[in-house]
């Protein structure tokens, strides 16, 4: 019988979690395990773990992240029917709902599971529970694959593009704006910097089936110096999408030579990198992501955003992005679930995890 | 016989008189004044004016600013031989030493003269003591002529460009980086909109024999909202400057027509108005300043940049630019005058204004 997933969701809600103060969220999953799952737990700061320890072949980590972005005229839950409105209710309190469920089914399950519940997703990387975990007890993230319960619609988003930024900066000359003759305008020089942006060829390759879509886009522009003044200086942040079928040191590598055209480094222009975040491979092939694949019913797709499914993959754990709601409703006033996603995720996972319906 | 300019110069140099707090030095020039020239003084907070009333049938107003920027590691003066560094040793003190020992010269002159110092001039233009002196006492400023004391190494730089700022902002469609399709990124549209802007094709035009030149220049840019969005808007401020055959609304109009193949409005792309500021014409043509320029022995050219000359002209009194020392050098580190640039403009000026030498 599947229990209740929209009440506990609406019980997830009503805990604000935003990232950094994820402290009573943190003592309600707790407590939810301590008191209902049977599982080994552990608490560091307001990261908890929780697993089986059985001494299967294989271990399954389910990880998904306590925080949400700040409320959007939504903090209190509202239901009505089987849906659920309210901060947090896809991204990703009821992926949240479901592996607290999943973590007090008292079948026997056919793997050992690690059940992970993380803070700080939604801010800064350097923020993320996951690595304060890793830092403090690595062992507990071990496993043979992981799913990250982003909400994916309850289907298989797999691997994650990686993410590059570069700081763009080209340089000119000062003058004074009734003698431009004499300076060189750096934000006239961002016109072909930025058409060449534009024009980027974006690569399309399928890796396991997936179509991953590249990306390069100008985030950010900044430059001048005073209304009277040919300004010297301009700036331009790109973000750039890569698929996993590159790492981050050949996306740069083709990243500056597409730009090179466009910059002049005898002025002074530099191309520097400011953030990276590897991509992660799909992984299909894996026995347990093809499991789970196979109880989905529907084509895996490629995920085309960055997820913690890069955390795993550079530490050599396959993983995949698998968890109930839908993916554009994150983050927006009118943030859902509804009952028959939750519902499709725990019972594909629960097959997965239960030998006697799944193997 | 010419006094000695330079020493003069250098105590004016040596009272500090950054924009806002021009006050000590208006007390120095309203002491000097009220000592030594005989002329009717005003003091109209930190702005002083000393006029004579001779009856004469034409008046010459002879203006200059008071106030410097700030110090560049050159608030104290430093004389070495005919040659005096310091902050404003160029704009503009000699051309207030220059006046000053015009004031006091006790030759009956052919012209009633209004000497004019006045705060505020290195600023934004609301702070102008001009224009105070216009609300609290506009009959002092009256005359047939104006000769402004800005450094123009001793040869008159007739009338001034205008300014139009113009803001253009560019609008988008947000999405996520990672889904760009999804949107419409601004700063990637203003590629166009800075190519037309660098493209301008500037008009020339020759008045009164003074070849102007016209500029359109991107002096600031800002765009963005956060490292993983794609841009919904990207603002560009445009510097123009505008020749004197053409007042502020035709040049507008026209800077309008030449953008308008890459603003789309149904975007929401907008042109604002963010300062105007109009041009002077040359007026060489007027008897004073014709004869000015008789004295000065050397062709005039065109003001290129924008000075209260516009002031002048936009109230029916023609004016020119005129006054010792290297605009070039004007706000920087190495600013200074030499003795022979002063003693060029106190000549000129001294045989313009006394008949015996110079009608």
């Amino acid at each position: 019988m599947i229990p209740d997933l929209l009440a506990l969701t609406a019980d997830l809600v009503a805990i604000p979690s935003v990232s950094h103060s994820e402290g009573a969220l943190a003592d309600y999953v707790e407590s939810d395990l301590r008191a209902r799952s049977g599982l080994r737990v552990e608490r560091i700061g307001a990261n908890v773990l929780a697993r089986s320890e059985l001494g299967r072949p294989s271990r399954v980590v389910l990880a998904g992240h306590l925080d949400t972005v700040p409320a959007n005229d939504n903090a209190t839950p509202r239901r009505q029917d089987d849906t659920l409105w309210g901060l947090g209710a896809a991204d990703m309190k009821g992926g949240l709902a479901v592996m607290l469920e999943l973590a007090a089914a008292r079948e026997d399950p056919a793997v050992d599971v690690t059940f992970v519940f993380y803070a700080c997703e939604e801010v800064g990387r350097e923020h993320s529970g996951l690595l304060r975990i890793a830092a403090e007890a690595p062992d507990l993230l071990q496993g043979d694959a992981a799913i990250l319960g982003e909400p994916t619609y309850a289907r298989i988003e797999a691997g994650c593009q990686g993410v590059l930024k570069l700081a763009a900066e080209l340089r000119g000359t000062r003058a004074h704006t009734a003698r431009p003759w004499m300076g060189r305008n750096a934000i006239h020089r961002l016109a072909p910097l930025l058409e060449q942006v534009a024009s980027y060829q974006a690569r399309q390759p399928e890796i396991d089936g997936c179509r991953y879509r590249e990306s390069l886009q100008a985030v950010l522009v900044r430059g001048g110096v005073a209304g009277n003044v040919v300004p010297d200086q301009a700036t331009v942040m790109l973000n750039h999408r890569f698929a996993p079928d590159r790492d981050a040191a050949t996306a740069e590598a083709a990243l500056r030579d597409w730009l090179e055209p466009v910059l002049d480094p005898t002025l002074g222009d530099r191309l520097d990198v400011a953030e990276v975040s590897p991509a992660a491979a799909p992984s299909l092939g894996h026995p347990i992501l093809a499991a789970l694949l196979r109880t989905t019913g529907v084509p895996a797709r490629a995920k085309l955003g960055w997820t913690d499914v890069a955390f795993f993959a550079e530490r050599g754990i396959p993983a995949v992005n698998f968890g109930p709601g839908d993916p554009e409703l994150a983050h927006s006033a009118d943030e859902r679930v509804d009952r028959h996603q939750l519902e499709s995720a725990y019972s594909a996972l629960w097959q997965l995890l239960t030998p006697t319906r799944s193997k």
